[in-house]
């Protein structure tokens, strides 16, 4: 998914700098007045910081509110410092109460509490009762607004009900029933309600076993469930299993979403990022990446030893050394190939971990023919830059025997630690390599011993 | 998101395992039919071929229909092969269209006709036209069974109306608009429907400004309409802005899920598989791999030209040659994480290409940290090693440089693959340690020469 605009929004945005550029600000407020709130969001994004408030501040309030909570977290700071506490205070007060508390836990603690209090105190109750929650908990993501039923109305009853309720609630694409202790005691797809005979009553037509998720049940766990059961809503009830929220659609597509970042910063070799990559300070994102860079450092130490044990054969042969960091690079490079799919399929269910030995021989085969490849070709470059058949005999060799040889652990890794509870996302392609590097080394140097006879 | 069942799922499973070691089969009927179908399909995957086939005979059709539909590509092989063509059609029948167009897609042509031939005429002729579409378009992917109003309808006209559809219609989420040709006109949410006054007519709570795709809108278009819009439907038009079905919830999650994975192989150095791994033959998945290993190989032999520009250096201290590994291996790690980190911000539209100045600058600063940390390091490892203190430094200088030279690579390959309209995943680990080494290489060698004088 590629960050570019679409033509269409394009135009838009050179329409929108000649304007900014011409000060027409009556014709900029008319531009953006017919785009989706989303569209606005991505081309404040592309403006500086002075042209962001200008043109947010032209924006109606629904318009604004919507883009602040589309707008990304950068640009929301930006644009919260250059807009009055009151002015912020009235659009929270108009956007769902997750995406409110939302955008407040992004800003600073104090300029957070300065704008909660001049919010109307009922808003502000509810948005300080999710900030309460620990973050990455279905309590910080769910939505407070949500209808609770009575199993003993009917479909009519309730129809006319939903014709009366507060416009605010967020979802009602399920619609949920409790009992008079407020307890999750049903759920009914709206869907299901439309289609009902009017007379019916909802407990004849409610499933009994709504799957819910407790305020403290932590993020992944909600992405989980959303993507086993296709569910595009879930209930959210406290310890006493009393209905308290509902996570839409949206925050679950939005939590796919992060814990897609954190298993490619993961297979990047980095500790994941807990904000926005430009909005974490440098030295948050030194530290998220200094220790695997520390212990893949002292792990490539083998390497050296390596090195040295093989000391006499690369003092007979210099020429050998100049193989070294190709074999290795190759190495790692289809340790890494295998690794990543396997990681994928393993994270999407595909493959479970009774197909270890199935994945070990897809990947043996697979090694085997890229290996007889890469050793071909390797054998051609090393004759053509003019190494001996000897030296040429080993380098290819020595590449057939690694790439399998990466093949095989890049196909065991991910599930052994699976099976050690370990996200398999931590066997990042740098793991890959550095796992490779010596062992290709020593492969290296031990076919040379035998080929070439140094 | 790790592939291991839930505890509650972890039990039915060794009580799934002990009825079938009894050969209990009315007990296992009995056990699954209280379950998710989502659920049964994973406690399935987990078993082998011939319990499959037995366990699924027992599953009650619309359950089986829909376990059908969840279980993985490879199980699906099986167990159409195991269970008779007139068995399977009539689970397809049971299916919404474009889930049996996708189980179909899965098997074999020939088989795949068989099948089609004995599904109802009606069914069959649905499914095929669904299969007449590309793989990968919205056509391949809508539901066929929408539900056509007309704006001039009441609500109360229209939830009269809805109590008498098709129930297979798979969503009422969002309610579409047709006139007199069949062109797409209006949209109106269930939701804004249930809560109008019964009286107000369509025209009046529609929204005229229907966002759409048609027929042959590739499916990675498809995602980001919907991630960018927040959507959970969308609806589908040909070419002549006519309403032809509707793509779900269900399915957008599934294309989110896709193009993640798509995204993660590219990262690891691979094209994407087109299929699920285990499913792809390893021809297929060496097809896929070999390209980029053979461009990385060649590209990867410039780091021989450079040893060997050396040669007279490495001859004259072989030790030198002992720490190539640890500092190109250190330098790819580095500009690994630097890319998977900001790949992924510029794939959800935290970055722009405008900030490529400002991503410069993140990286630069993170890589001096991290560059004098490693650099330290570096130094009193080389040191304890027994190596002499002008290699130590010679090592110590090349890290800071080379981690440093790394993220700045690192930082600035991503946007430039944008902007060269390229998928910046294609900027993977390999592709980046192979930069990285043979720049590294040289930076090491000058330094050897200007601190040892070698």
């Amino acid at each position: 998914m590629a960050p570019l605009l679409t033509p269409a929004l394009q135009d838009t945005r050179q329409q929108l700098e000649a304007l900014l550029e011409a000060h027409n600000l009556n014709a900029v407020r008319a531009l953006l007045k017919t785009e989706h709130p989303a569209d606005v969001a991505d081309l404040l994004e592309l403006l500086d910081a002075d042209q962001q408030a200008a043109v947010f501040d032209l924006l109606e309030s629904d318009m604004a509110a919507e883009v602040l909570d589309e707008i990304n977290t950068r640009s929301t700071r930006g644009l919260v410092d250059a807009v009055s506490d009151e002015k912020i205070a009235d659009l929270l007060e108009a956007m769902p109460v997750d995406d409110a508390a939302e955008i407040l836990a992004e800003l600073d603690e104090d300029r957070a509490e300065d704008i909660l209090a001049l919010m109307e105190p009922e808003e502000a109750a509810d948005v300080g009762a999710l900030l309460a929650y620990p973050e990455d908990t279905a309590g910080r993501l769910m939505s407070t607004k949500v209808v609770r039923l009575k199993a003993e109305w009917t479909v009519e009853e309730t129809l006319r009900y939903l014709r009366t309720i507060d416009p605010e609630v967020e979802t009602l694409a399920y619609l949920y029933i409790v009992n008079g202790s407020e307890q999750l005691v049903g759920v009914v797809p709206l869907r299901d309600l439309v289609l009902a005979p009017p007379d019916r009553r909802l407990a004849e037509i409610m499933n009994p076993s709504a799957i819910s998720v407790r305020v403290d049940t932590d993020q992944e766990e909600v992405a989980r469930l959303v993507a086993q059961y296709d569910f595009f809503a879930v209930p959210v009830v406290d310890a006493g299993g009393r209905l308290v929220g509902v996570i839409t659609h949206d925050d679950v597509v939005d939590i796919l979403q992060d814990e897609f970042t954190e298993d490619i910063q993961r297979l990047g070799g980095s500790e994941p990022l807990e904000d926005e990559y430009l909005s974490t300070p440098v030295l948050s994102v030194t530290r998220k990446r200094i220790g695997w860079l520390l212990v893949l450092f002292l792990t490539e130490m083998l390497t050296g030893t390596v090195m040295r044990f093989f000391e006499h054969e690369l003092e007979a042969a210099v020429a050998l050394s100049f193989f070294v960091p190709l074999l290795i690079g190759t190495g790692g490079n289809s340790g890494s190939q295998a690794t990543s799919t396997i990681i994928r399929a393993i994270a999407v269910g595909e493959v479970k971990l009774k197909d270890t030995w199935r994945l070990l021989w897809h990947e043996m085969r697979t090694g085997f023919l890229l290996g007889v490849l890469m050793g071909a070709v390797g054998f051609v470059r090393a004759l053509t830059w003019g190494s001996s058949i000897a030296l040429s005999l080993t380098v290819s060799a020595s590449l057939f025997t690694i790439v399998l040889w990466a093949n095989v652990i890049g196909s065991l890794l991910p599930p052994l630690a699976a099976r050690l509870k370990i996200d398999p996302a931590v066997i990042s392609g740098p793991v890959m390599s550095t796992l490779v590097d010596a062992t290709g080394l020593f492969i290296y140097f031990m076919l040379a011993r035998l080929i070439i006879g140094v």
